[in-house]
């Protein structure tokens, strides 16, 4: 039986290259304006994957890698939780 | 004109409610299952959106419930950052 308290958890950030554009963002900014809210100057998104299971780092980087961020446009981040 | 070093920061993160289905991190699951990643259990996902400007934190709960977050199947969490 499986033990998932051995489980490993890992965090993973992809957000967009500096200079890269960021479309979410910017209709979100637009739509906050329109519905009146004067004050936001800039969004930026970005998307968590949340990754659990037995998977060491240079796994977590592979995927990254392979298949959840596109490596022309976006940075990753990996923060290790468990 | 305009002080920028005056602007706050917020991160706000989408998630979604406990019991709903999140097709994104069930098809990021497989998909890592088919690249070979034998290991990975459970893919969870979440959406950050990185707000600056004059806002105050009473005005991003706001945002958050007209136009960031569904508030019928996601949470959102507000942080701080400047």
């Amino acid at each position: 039986m499986e033990d998932k308290s051995e489980w490993e958890e890992w965090e993973v950030r992809i957000s967009y290259k500096p200079g890269v554009q960021d479309t979410e963002g910017e209709s979100t900014l637009k739509g906050l304006k329109v519905l009146g809210f004067k004050g936001v100057e800039m969004v930026n998104t970005a998307k968590v994957f949340r990754i659990r299971g037995e998977v060491r780092r240079a796994e977590i980087e592979e995927m990254c890698r392979r298949l959840l961020a596109n490596p022309v446009s976006q940075d990753y981040e990996i923060i290790r939780l468990r």
